[in-house]
């Protein structure tokens, strides 16, 4: 294969996509590569990654700590002094690999260092490549405020390699999992039937999906890059789920939730709120509460728990003059967004997820 | 005036620009209007702020200490913290209120809160009015190193008005002066002649000269938005003047330095190197040199200072591959960039400073 057009923000696969990268490099040719990763990626990605590339010097490696709580400034803060104490200049090359926390932490980092890096994203995990991976968000967490501070800005390519999801856990399969059974209720009746009926261990089949999962987010991006409607649908599930998932991160005496729990618990509350509000069909509701429950587990929420959950929902990014917004659904792939929700509602979701 | 059409970063005056404002105000209808003010600005300058506008509601007021060593990232979690806890959404606007410090970091602020909020640049100083207000640069220091995480992001307008010259202590003046001789020196003899004649004391003279100044940096970020030449001549002075700023602040045996007093010294070093390199006319380098010791007092440099500025050279932003490369000039608006010097010809520029 000869030299490509590689177009900025673009995913590639598997061997092309190692191919581009080598191409990319000798076009760009960086002064210094540097690999951020975490922990487990340093160990179980990187030996594998390394092997794909001949780099004619060894890039710099910066490993942060694993898990959700580290995507914050202060970790940002490490890593921007290990570049200045490296010397990366602005023909550094900046390579992400790893699930969301690093592609999007280091996507901040790169974008924000000498007022922007190249960078190039290496998703690692289901839930980094059907989601992370397309749309050119980055940011950390303020406190416990999810993905607060950060800009929107495009890597130069993304790579995107399924082998990667052999070192994977199993439950983060399923967490990833959320995000893809998303993509079917929100725009396309097809897509979900084939994604709930989904037989993980047949790898041919995972990786047609998680193709078509990707292609049916950049669908959407590509028709509303700046949010001002379709894109809210990428948020479906997400207003309650990020505000569960903040809840169980801050609170010392629940487990942290994978993403794509909260968000599972999030998409099945937001379902029933759109049958009672804008009466989505109830043999589908039905239907997608057993498909969730089918992969992820029920989590307890006490009376208390979802106060402390809506109290959180006003920090959601969606809101406009203090008020909450969420999107919501008429049917699968027929979408409301900015619709107001009152607490009682909330509330009523929830004992139905409890009930269910 | 019936309704204007606002262009995204363009520079207004006085009473034209806080009549576009109001009608920008209008238009956007933010949800919340946050201003952030320094110490000096929230006395001396927003009680003259605050006449200018009717707002509906009145605005927020984030107050930060005053002073350069506050532009670090911890004040900039201390302001997104504020800004969460009151409310602040995607909707809401954000004021600068204030000199480069304040600018740099609320438009770095603004530019990554919920991934980018509007926000308005109001330089009160000399200095912000000539440098900063143009080309959309923002961000804040790392450590002693200037400028190092940042974005490129246009503020919706600036607005300039030389009323809040009248707060400013005469050294903040002078401060400004300097980045003014420096844009007749990189781009026109006409305009270096005129403005190392200035008469600060003539208003209007002060003023005709800020505009004229502004258009010349407008007039070069224009041709080369992306800094890939022409726009690196604004940093003439500034590779060894940054150095020199950033010794001197975190030095505790050393008075901080104003950006001009240090851009100064810059100045008058560069151009040394740029007669020895580039056969810069020795008529011109001494007239510079005097012009520049006219308004800036000579600073003292011991062996010790010179090799701790050279060391921290390696921090500069437009090195590439460990090099440290200055913008030189062969004569007034002819200039050279990615110029290499040796650290013996930087030790005879500061005796040339040193004996002048």
């Amino acid at each position: 294969m000869g030299k490509a057009l590689i177009e900025k923000g673009q995913i590639y696969r598997n061997e092309e996509a190692w191919e581009l990268f080598s191409n990319l490099i000798t076009e760009i040719t960086p002064s210094k590569v540097f690999v951020i990763a975490d922990e487990n990626t340093n160990k179980h990605c990187l030996p594998y990654f390394l092997k794909k590339i001949n780099f004619e010097k060894s890039p710099e490696i910066i490993t942060i700590p694993a898990g959700e709580i580290e995507k914050n400034i202060s970790t940002c803060l490490k890593v921007w002094e290990i570049l200045s104490d490296k010397g990366a200049d602005r023909t550094s090359l900046i390579i992400n690999l790893g699930g969301g926390v690093v592609t999007d932490l280091g996507g901040f980092v790169a974008s924000t260092f000498k007022r922007g890096l190249r960078f190039i994203n290496v998703p690692t995990s289901l839930l980094a490549m059907v989601d992370a991976s397309v749309g050119g968000k980055n940011g950390v967490d303020l406190g416990h405020i999810k993905n607060q501070i950060g800009v929107i800005n495009l890597p130069e390519m993304v790579i995107l390699d399924t082998a990667f999801l052999e070192t994977l856990p199993s439950e983060h399969i399923t967490s990833g999992l959320a995000e893809m059974l998303k993509h079917g209720i929100i725009q396309s009746e097809a897509y979900w039937k084939r994604i709930k009926n989904i037989n993980r261990e047949n790898k041919v089949e995972l990786n047609t999906l998680i193709w078509d999962s990707i292609e049916i987010k950049k669908a959407i991006v590509a028709k509303d890059p700046f949010e001002k409607n379709l894109r809210k649908t990428l948020n479906y599930g997400h207003t309650l789920g990020h505000a569960i998932e903040s809840y169980f991160l801050e609170n010392p005496n629940k487990k942290t939730l994978l993403h794509g729990e909260s968000v599972a618990a999030g998409i099945i509350l937001a379902t029933y709120i759109s049958k009672d509000l804008y009466g989505f069909p109830e043999n589908k509701l039905q239907d997608i509460s057993e498909s969730m429950f089918k992969h992820f587990p029920k989590q307890t929420f006490s009376k208390k728990d979802i106060e402390a959950i809506i109290n959180l929902l006003i920090f959601d990014k969606k809101n406009r003059n203090g008020k909450v917004l969420f999107v919501l659904l008429e049917d699968i792939g027929r979408h409301k967004t900015d619709c107001v929700v009152s607490n009682k509602l909330i509330f009523r979701a929830f004992e139905y997820y409890k009930n269910f």
